[in-house]
Order: C-alpha cells, then structure tokens, then sequence
C-alpha cells in the first residue's frame, strides 16, 4: 500500500514528461517502472531523485555498471528497503549479474550483517594500519 | 572502548593459535587485525566468526574478491558499523581499490540509502517486470 | 500478517475500555486504529504504548502537533515501519500537512539518508564549533 | 577515525573553490564544515552532495528552514550517524530552536522509535483510513 | 514477492537433501520451513546458512534454547525482517514462550529501542564503571 | 561528545533529585550513571524516560531480570547505540550473567544479523504455520 496516489495522466505535466521522455532515452527502452509513476505526485521531487540516480548510476564512472547495480541491491537489502531490492537485483540481472553471482552477492551481505552486529558488540579499536 | 577484554596471550589457548595460523596462512601475512584477538575471548565464538568469512570471503567464488569486499564495506557502512567500514575499506585498497572507485563506491551506497528512504516513504507497488 | 491475535471484543476487558476509552476522548474520534486493537491482547502493554505516546504526542509542548507528527512519520520512514509511516502520515494530513509539505518532508528524510549514509563512509571528525 | 585523508589545501582545485564558494556565499559565513573539507578528496563527489543539500535544505520550499533541520536530525538521529547528528542539532539551534525544542524533538524521536520498534514486532493490518 | 524462484523438487540435488535431512533430523519433525525451500536455490548459500544457525541455535550451548529464540526474533524485529519475526517467535512459543512473556519481550524490544534513539541523540559519555 | 550540556548540579532542581532518588532507591545503589546526568537537562524528559525504563526493566515481570537485560542488550546492538550496548551489558553482568552466557548472546545476535539480512533479501513467503 503507498503512501502517495500517482497521477492518472502523469505525462500531462511537460515537467514529468520531461523526465520520463529521459528517462526512457537515457535507458534505451520504453519501460518506466513504477517508482517514477508515483513520484510523479511531485514534480520537483521527482526532478531531484531523477538527476540524483542518473548522475550516479547511469553515467560511465569508475565502476562497472553491474558492480554498481549489485552495490545499490547490497544497501537496498542492508536498508530492508522491498521495492530498492526488487529494483536493483532486477538491474543488475539486466546487466548480467548470473545466478551464481546473485548467490555470492547474498552470501557476502549476509556474512557482513553478521560481523556489523558482532563488532557494533564488541568495539575493538580501530586498527592503525586501517587507517587512509 | 571496547565491552570485551582480550586476552594478554591469546595463542596460549591452542584452538586461538590454530584460528590465527590459518588466518596467516590464508592472507600470507603475519597481520592478525583486532577483531579476531578481541575475539580470543571466546574460542567457539572466533572459530565460528573466522570460518564463515573464510567461506565468503577467503575463497574463489562468482565475485571477484575486490567486488566483494567493496560490498562488504557498502553493507557495514548502511549498517553504521565503525570496525567493520575501517577494515573492509582497507581490505578492498589492499586487492587494488583505487581512489575513484572508492568516491564512486561512497557515491552509489549514499544514493541508494536516498532512494531506499525515499521509497520506503512512498512504498509503491512492485512492477511484475522485476520478479525473478 | 500479525504476529498476535486481537481479541474478538477488546472493551470486554475493563483495562482495555478504559485505554480506549481515553483515546476517544483525547482525540475527540469514535476511531480507534488497529494498533490499539492488536495491543490489547496483553493490557500492560496497551496501557504503558498509549501513556507514552500520549504524553508527547497528544499534550500540548514546546513544538507544533503538526510537526511532531511529521517528525514521528520521518523516524518511520528511517526505521523502516510500514504501519508507523502510514498512520503517522496521515495524522499529520489530519492536523494540516499539505501536499507540498508532504514533499518537502520526503525530500528531507531522503536527502539526510543520503548524508547520513556518506558520513557514516566517510567519518569526519565533529567540528568544535558544534559542540552544545 | 576518517576513512578518507582530506586535502590540506583544497581549494586549489578549483571546482573544490567554486564548491566552498558557493557554501560561503549561502550560508553567509565564512565558516565552511569539516563534511565539506573531507568531501574535497573527489570533486565530483563533492559537487554532487552539496548542489543535493543546497537544493533540499537552503532553497525555499514548503517546510520551515528550523522545521526541516530538526527533521535531518532526526532521521540522522535514526540513522545512527554522529557526524550529522551533531552539524543538524547545530543548525537547528542556529535557526532558533530553543532548549525546549530541542527537548521535545528528543521526546518525539525516542517515542517514535519505541512504536516501530512494537508495530514491526506485532505487524498490525494497515486501516484503510489511512490510505492516501 | 521473493526475490529467487525457489526449486521445484529441491531434493533432487543430493546437496539440498543432506541440508533437509539434516534440519528434519536435528528438530525431529517433518516440518521444512520456507526459507530452507527459497534457499535451496543455491545448494553452498543453503549450506552455509544451515551450519551457522544450526551451531548456533540447535546445539546446547550456555543460554536456554527458548531464551536463544526470544534473543533472535528481538534482533529481528529491530532489523524490521518480517520473516525472521514471523518464524522466531513461533519458535520461542515452540520453546515454551508464554503469550505473557511474548508481551514482556515486545516491552523490552520498544523500550530499548526508545532508550536507544534517545542515546543516539545524546550521545553521553560511557561511565568507567561500564568497562568489562 | 554528546549534544546537550549536562547541569552542574542536577540535584538542585526538585524534579530531578525526585527522579534521582526513585533511581538509587529502585536500585539500592548511590550510583546514578550518565544517561540521567545527562537527561537532567530536560525534567520532563528525564521523568518520562526514567517511567518507562523502570516500569520495564525494574518491575517484576513474566521474564527473568538477567534476560530482559540481555535483549536489551541484544536490539542496543542491533540499534548500533554505542552508551545502550555498554550499559546493558554491564546491567546484564550485574544480574549474572556469565561470560559463557555473554559469549553465546553474541552469537545469536550476529548470527541473527545475517539470516535477517538473507531473508531481507530473498523474502521467502511467510509459512502458515508461523502465524499466531
């Protein structure tokens, strides 16, 4: 159940159509997947939150773009967020993440949510040789 | 500060000294970092830590270990671990992480726990197109 | 699903009518929302959830109804609490919050999520010109 | 402890100086915070975060400027992150929040949490009333 | 919605029997709970899991097997995992949880999360009196 | 450091030497720790926070004092609080709890971590079987 009601005709405001018509050129498909519908209930909302994921997630930076897909499904899972899960792990599948590497990348969050818990526990200091 | 008291000789104990042989064997290196001699407080507690990252970690799998690593450190930095973000940082320079990729790194894991807040605000539907 | 079930007719417990009873007249509603109906399947607990949040929520203080609701609806959104973002967000349409400040609000949570997640990478010291 | 070694003279980058620039010239003082002298270690990085803050939190929107500290602080408060806990308590009190404010916030924030913390246990349904 | 498709006859692989056979052995009961099935996607991820919760939560060890459950649902509600919630707190009433200590768990949960938020908010120094 | 300046001589304000009292007299002990030192800042919420800790952890209950400290302990962890974790720790080890038991808490808690992450990401459907 969400929280927001998406406009019925999202695109008959030229600020949404703007985004969406990016959107779709910058991912080369027609699909525009629901958190951008129902972002779309604010205009200005949906601006930021656009530029903020396409500056970061659809531009050639130093990562490849499936790590980058798999990094974004890591903290979506660490952040129990259901559709940033959905999302992403269905991103990174469309940039070739196989399912062996979908199993990998569940046993690495796993296994960090269990040393995060025992250090948060246990507090030893930081090593120096860590240290930038 | 720590909540535990490590032990003065931890290798005294022969299950901590088989623990830290192996570490040492694994990594080729005489380094054994704090967590796991802050864990020689508990024998059965630091095997069972060392084997599972071992296993994940420690062990060729469908990731590459600098990926995984890098996730590592995404998760412990969603999950405000202070030991583990210090450490897997460093253990993601030391398998060749340059400086880009750790912006980068830092710039997908603070737009992710954007969006991830955002939507969990909003909470819309899941699009079927996403399901495995 | 729950994980407790609510008593077929809650008021039928002295205790509970009681707690009821003082929610309707606080809010001046017949209305009582399921939280209060699932916490009454154990009359302690009802009574000390409702003292409590009645205390800050529903007793005149230093901040606005208003924006103690929206602040209660961002610490939601952060904690990852469907039912909490739902009935929280829609008391603070109840006592005012407009569309745009609904926005404004999402635009908030997510911008700190996104700092807070950098920071929590990044750990810089506290400058002490923020000290109290 | 910092993971990243800022820049001992950052503004000789110049897109660093355009960035520090611009945080002197809005905010109307000379002061400039550690999160942006660390941030200086990727320009970019840098110019993304601030132009996102500045968009959200020093441009006028619907929310009070005191009002939308205090919910960073909160979510940050949430979020378990020290660093931004401390310049949000900050600014907020650089806008006017009093002691008591700040006390009541405190109030609002630990009920809050208390409440996601019983619902996520009990899971009660969401009542329809709620809905958008 | 799951985010793997789980296998349709997963004793088929005679990795995923051993894991079944094993959890249907060590809990006495026929009885293979869903996480198992989802798992059995990835016969070393099913294998590694099973492991650590079987070292940890069916072999005796210095706490109560009941007192163990209610400890990990209470971790599980903080982490908002609403399967772990659901299957932990039926294996507490499994182990013998009364609907009274149930309630008293979901006292302790919201009230140290409530003391928690405070705590992350005022940040007091740590008593030396506290120190292992 | 923390964020509100601690009163000089707390005690001095009638509401707070009550709450003061009730603490040493509820605890048979002249120690009175920093968390309310430092909430003396604010009565109200000094009172209301004591009410709530009291009425949980210092009542008798359906659980045992030790183990109601120990999942206080176990969610602070969970919650990264730093002051929480060390406290209830050292409240635990007050009540009995032995180092075996300490170690053994750790191990739930970490291992509840990562099956909640796992399950976070896969989300298997809840089993029927579960429900209350």
């Amino acid at each position: 159940m969400s929280t927001v009601t998406p406009p019925a005709d999202p695109e008959a405001d030229p600020r949404v159509k703007t985004v969406f018509d990016d959107i779709r050129a910058t991912r080369g498909s027609d699909f525009v997947n629901n958190v951008w519908r129902w972002l779309a209930f604010d205009a200005a909302l949906l601006e930021e939150t656009w530029a903020g994921v396409k500056a970061v997630m659809a531009t050639p930076s130093a990562l490849d773009p499936k790590v980058k897909e798999m990094i974004y499904a890591a903290v979506s899972i660490a952040n129990a967020c259901d559709y940033c899960t959905h999302s992403h792990l269905a991103a990174a599948r469309a940039k070739g993440m196989t399912p062996e590497e979908q199993a990998d990348l569940f046993r690495v969050v796993s296994q960090a949510a269990r040393t995060n818990a025992l250090l948060n526990a246990i507090r030893p200091p930081i090593d120096p040789a860590f240290l930038a």
